[in-house]
């Protein structure tokens, strides 16, 4: 088989993250680690009190709310910790010393991580568990009941280890609805402003690890309570513009850059989504058609176009797969260590020619191992 | 004044913090970001799951005990967060549920901020406080009384706004001496054995922001509680040696990178120190020999020696000096916002070539505007 050039190997890492960026953002910042233009100076040693990351934030957050087209009733943050910081700043912010339980989804790996968090802050229902079926599909509509007096319903919109995805809004209207969208986050329009509140960390379609967007609307907070410290309290974040104490600089810098290019090259998220749509279809399209050589793990209907995920008739064929493939030039295809199997992932930076090329890496391998 | 070249900008840049880097860092993180040499990936596409990632996570650990002379029984951990979430995470450990109050140390802007953030979480004692001096001298032992029942006792060993440094390891044996070391840590042999913890931030003189480093002695987390949210647990952290969730690979990565260069160009702490020294007693000297043109905030047995804080006669010849120096090539002057006069911060990265610059410059500015 073909191998591709060294050149070639980030635009081919199908890694479920950190994962791969548009390389001409990864060209932006190779420059800005020397000399960010207009400043002159390496990006890691330009003051987080500086005019030039004022601007820098203010851009992100502005860019960040036009691309999800909200109001300004909605904040932008970008804080550190992690998807896993939000698993508990959200409960404890809104859900200390309630006694009406908030909603949860174990739709998988992650829906299962946020619900072991959050019942240290207060009472959880989960309202459905996937794990019955080795969560290979999500809840159909209805199997949810919704109740008006819980204080909020979480789920996560996109579940990377197992590659489901909701392709809906859930909830009702009048219970804050707050969403885990850290494997689909600006990868296409959400109607994000049917939530609450939404966080994603950025290394999968946004940036690099640490940080993490928090979109959070105004009234969500009233009521939150005053004796948070000060990092895990989303008002005084607000209020410091994500400046309370040092943030991390280069992440967010490097968010800036690719919000920029989802603006003015990719076009914005509807763009974007058609992009990441005609890749899934080529992906789940060689799985449907390879006659069962490979087999897709999610149901048709929850197909994730984020994670692809997938498996061969054995363990010791997959394991030849990803090897050769990794031989090849593809890399990060091994699923998660909980479930095994194969993962091809899709976000933002992946472009369809890289697809492309898998998928015929595939058609060869699967005519030599048939 | 003669101007700096363009290539010198980062050289010459005096932050206070994110801060400069040494160069030959920024080359290799410069390289990194298209292609990590062992893994041939963009460090921002690699995952932290990946065996090349655990083994930076196991180096840098190794370097930190190294570097600082600790046994195993010390841990070190790669945290987000900044200092900040730790001024949180060490009462929410020791001191929640606790009678007898921690001692703490009102030295400087940052002890006063870390005793705002305790006391939301257990009794504190503030045992000194300078702000009757103005913050310009730190307590001398007369001064001080530590008592045995307390907890652990917590100072800060370099006010980095107000350029005050401890020359000396305060506190007792029988009590936890906890130490936020963010603007001095790995800048000198620091007696680390005597400390139960330190933590640091990255971006003074180890890093860009982002990660912050915390190395932890085992005894110290006996009859922690086990009830706090993941990532805010040593002990799960710990456990995960850091990798309990996506950590901040690229801040952690040039961490790394800074340690080998301390390590392996440096050649370990006294010989950084003895590069620091050099470097402040050259300041400091200029600010002695200028007839009180230049006048040292600090008391002269406190003086710091990562940030070397100033005035002149006036606000309005201040602001000239530092727009001056900023024209000629020499950035990051400003005095803290909560303070004012001129700040020069001489990290690790800082070479003495670009310090006798800034001496050069000081002295014809002098010359002009006497």
């Amino acid at each position: 088989m073909n191998k591709l050039s060294s050149g070639e190997l980030n635009k081919h890492n199908f890694s479920g993250g950190p994962g791969v960026l548009p390389d001409v953002v990864l060209e932006q910042v190779r420059e800005a680690i020397l000399v960010v233009p207009e400043v002159g100076l390496s990006v890691l040693g330009i003051s987080h009190r500086s005019d030039w990351f004022a601007a820098v934030v203010a851009e992100l957050e502005a860019n960040v709310l036009f691309l999800l087209g909200l109001p300004s009733n909605y904040h932008v943050l970008l804080l550190q910790g992690g998807a896993t910081q939000q698993f508990s700043m959200v409960p404890m912010t809104l859900l200390r010393g309630k006694e009406q339980p908030a909603e949860y989804m174990k739709t998988g790996y992650w829906g299962g991580k946020v619900v072991a968090e959050a019942r240290r802050e207060g009472p959880i229902d989960v309202i459905w568990d996937g794990h019955s079926s080795g969560f290979r599909r999500l809840p159909r509509d209805d199997e949810l009941e919704f109740r008006s007096e819980a204080p909020y319903v979480h789920y996560v919109s996109n579940e990377t280890v197992e590659g489901l995805q909701f392709h809906r809004v859930l909830g009702r209207d009048d219970v804050p609805r707050i969403c885990d969208m850290s494997s689909d986050f600006l990868s296409a329009p959400c109607k994000a402003d049917q939530f609450s509140l939404i966080y994603a960390h950025a290394q999968k379609n946004i940036g690099p690890a640490g940080v993490t967007v928090v979109v959070i609307r105004d009234e969500l907070l009233e009521g939150a309570p005053r004796d948070l410290p000060s990092f895990l309290d989303y008002r005084a974040q607000i209020g410091a513009h994500s400046i309370l104490n040092t943030p991390p600089v280069f992440s967010i810098y490097v968010v800036l850059l690719v919000t920029r290019w989802l603006r003015d090259n990719v076009g914005g998220l509807s763009a974007m989504d058609q992009i990441n749509s005609r890749k899934a279809d080529l992906l789940y399209g060689a799985l449907d058609d390879s006659d069962g050589f490979y087999k897709g793990r999610a149901a048709r209907e929850d197909r994730s176009k984020m994670n692809v995920v997938f498996n061969l008739r054995s363990n010791e064929l997959e394991n030849r797969f990803i090897s050769t493939a990794a031989d090849a030039g593809f890399s990060g295809l091994s699923g998660h260590r909980s479930i095994g199997g194969v993962r091809a992932s899709l976000y933002n930076g992946m472009q369809l020619r890289a697809v492309g090329n898998l998928v015929d890496f595939m058609d060869d391998f699967k005519r030599c191992n048939q």
